[in-house]
């Protein structure tokens, strides 16, 4: 009767691999699991751009929870997290509150503000299902208006993103593919249509090395996309854009402005009594809070507090699976009394998708990879990490497997 | 080498099916035949509130002009009307200038301006492939932007339509159909989404008999349209409408009001030298003009100056065609000297539809016709004009034959 209660906060990345791993060293019997999460579906947050930019419908970037979890394992409840209190072990939503003997803080980050004026009011970020289906539709909105207003407005074509990061860039890559078929289908001149990046550093993904920057920003280019650097963002209205380059004061006309929202702590962190460092939930190197033994933290709410690991780990997939996977077996071995291991993370490398078919990337020992191998290699890493999260099934669901060109 | 130059402004129904029926009378020894249209492509204007509902593309909805037309016999010229001279025998357009010996008439009209304080700022209407997609496009980037926002707006989710007139109803019958898919598609709750027809007189569709009206009241009812009648619109606001019933004054927030505009004509028309009455040119009863014998006038802007038709003939797809039928034959006996035969109208019925399989009509006789019946023919009686505009292949292109339910 006195089984150990196991609630996990938030099926992303971190959060679902855990409940997956979790259902899988449990029996029934062993452990009662409570998944909370506001949707009722997890999704791939390394597909939004492309829900965004209209190329893959969003109901295939994302995957109901019910799909994934074994319901007799498994209570999923669809709510909204409220307080977190780690001394009471209690966790309150909008509608019902959960006691737990073990804790895993897994949910997401907020977007957030940001100091240039109008950004939050008229800027998109692709952030969630919701936000990335709205930037689709609001293009398309904007191209439908174009036609039937007798003063075209040069503004509604011309797509501006905000910031020459990861997201951003693959955003623009899908785009480009997304424009003739967006042209044929409100009746735009593609002549007429203007994709435009704004970076303030000296190039876009700084991430990468000279060689593959140069090649990203070539298929860029040469897909019509403007690549502006060195300029800063200075002013986001609901038509136009100013950003300042060379000391001097430029404008876009704009209707559509998508930045790559800085991420922020959720304010439920902040107010609960756990110690954050940068924004996050300092954990120790099993992946526990600093404080407090039953709680855990994964993804990208957790700074491990390590002198080993002096930088902040990358926000990304593979790091937030791998703390899930150790993050599971040290709740196993919590309840039984063993001891736990330490997170040592692996970094395989970074692939920059440029639309369907190009991409650019590095691997371990700066192993290069340009244009279809580098696409190929994305597509191998999202499919082996459906796999992971819902086996074959959901792999050959989900997965990307037109990998012949 | 003096062949007669055969002019046709407008590429709707009057125009189009006369263009056919020239490009079948002549060869291309016989006589030169220029058809001047704004767009390159002639539209189903009886489907147009299927685009605007979505549940048919506005591609199925359109069929490009050189698909239909013999390039050898007719050249297509993609312009907009500017000035007309019948006494030069001159039509002016935007880019170039044409001489005729022939001109036929068959331009469209222009969605009029309304009383209604906002309605023609703020309202949408069904009248272009163009404004068709507008509306599509507005009712889901409003339920991409519910989800989006904090405070919930039921604004996004109400859809009003002024007028209980057949394109109204046949737009909410078409909507109600759609609105499970929208519901899907957004992750909104069905049961938040409100369709709503404010109609002045005392029912809907005034044009039917009562038991007709009864049918289709009920079928829309039966599907969550609210019908209120003796409602006069008194206001159009960008999130909220304004009508008067039983002397109090009511409103209803709503990002969405479709009306259906009352037609006025064509500035280009008023402009010229031609008389019209009613806002239409006046033309004899073989389709010439009052004044001029080498102008043929067909569709929308013919008024027939005739004692044994008394009232205005319905601007119907069937009339249209009927007049272009005659339009072609009198050019014919026009330019050989023969005499020239009157329009007489035959109108078969009205079917108006309710949705995909249900619709209510009324055939010659005073026939009623309910249900899958009516939908039914209202699939036969677009058939036939498929057939009649581009033979067989246009027909099993774009014909419905889902008619078997």
């Amino acid at each position: 009767m006195n089984k150990p209660h196991i609630v996990i906060l938030g099926a992303d990345y971190g959060g679902i691999i855990t409940t997956v791993k979790l259902q899988k060293l449990f029996s029934a019997e062993e452990a009662d699991i409570t998944l909370i999460n506001k949707h009722d579906y997890h999704y791939q947050s390394t597909w939004l751009h492309e829900s965004a930019a209209g190329t893959t419908h969003h109901d295939h970037t994302r995957i109901p929870i019910n799909e994934i979890i074994n319901q007799d394992k498994v209570r999923f409840v669809q709510d909204t997290v409220h307080t977190i209190d780690p001394d009471q072990k209690k966790v309150t939503l909008v509608n019902q509150a959960f006691y737990y003997d073990i804790l895993v803080i897994g949910s997401g980050f907020e977007a957030a503000t940001s100091s240039v004026t109008g950004l939050k009011e008229h800027g998109f970020t692709i952030n969630s299902i919701n936000s990335a289906r709205l930037i689709r539709e609001h293009i398309e909105y904007n191209f439908a208006l174009y036609n039937n207003e007798q003063k075209k407005k040069q503004a509604r074509l011309n797509i501006v993103v905000a910031g020459g990061g990861l997201v951003g860039i693959e955003f623009l890559g899908e785009l480009a593919n997304r424009i003739p078929q967006l042209c044929r289908e409100y009746d735009v001149d593609k002549a007429c249509v203007r994709l435009i990046n704004i970076e303030s550093r000296s190039t876009i993904l700084p991430e990468f090395d000279s060689q593959l920057i140069e090649y990203a920003m070539n298929s860029l280019e040469s897909r019509g996309i403007e690549l502006i650097t060195g300029a800063t963002l200075k002013e986001c209205d609901m038509d136009k854009i100013v950003y300042e380059k060379d000391g001097k004061e430029m404008e876009i006309p704009t209707m559509t402005t998508v930045w790559d929202a800085a991420l922020q702590t959720n304010p439920i962190i902040e107010q609960s009594s756990l110690q954050t460092k940068h924004g996050k939930i300092e954990v120790r190197q099993d992946m526990r809070s600093l404080e407090y033994d039953d709680v855990f933290v994964v993804g990208d709410c957790a700074f491990i507090a390590n002198k080993d690991i002096v930088q902040q780990l990358p926000q990304t997939t593979q790091v937030a699976v791998q703390e899930a996977v150790v993050v599971a077996r040290n709740i196993k071995a919590t309840l039984n009394g063993n001891e736990l291991v330490s997170f040592k993370p692996q970094i395989r490398g970074t692939v920059a998708s440029l639309g369907e078919d190009d991409a650019v990337g590095v691997l371990l020992n700066n192993y290069r990879l340009f244009g279809w191998k580098a696409a190929l290699m994305k597509k191998l890493i999202e499919n082996r990490y459906l796999y992971t999260l819902g086996g074959l099934k959901l792999m050959l669901k989900k997965g990307k497997f037109n990998i012949f060109m």
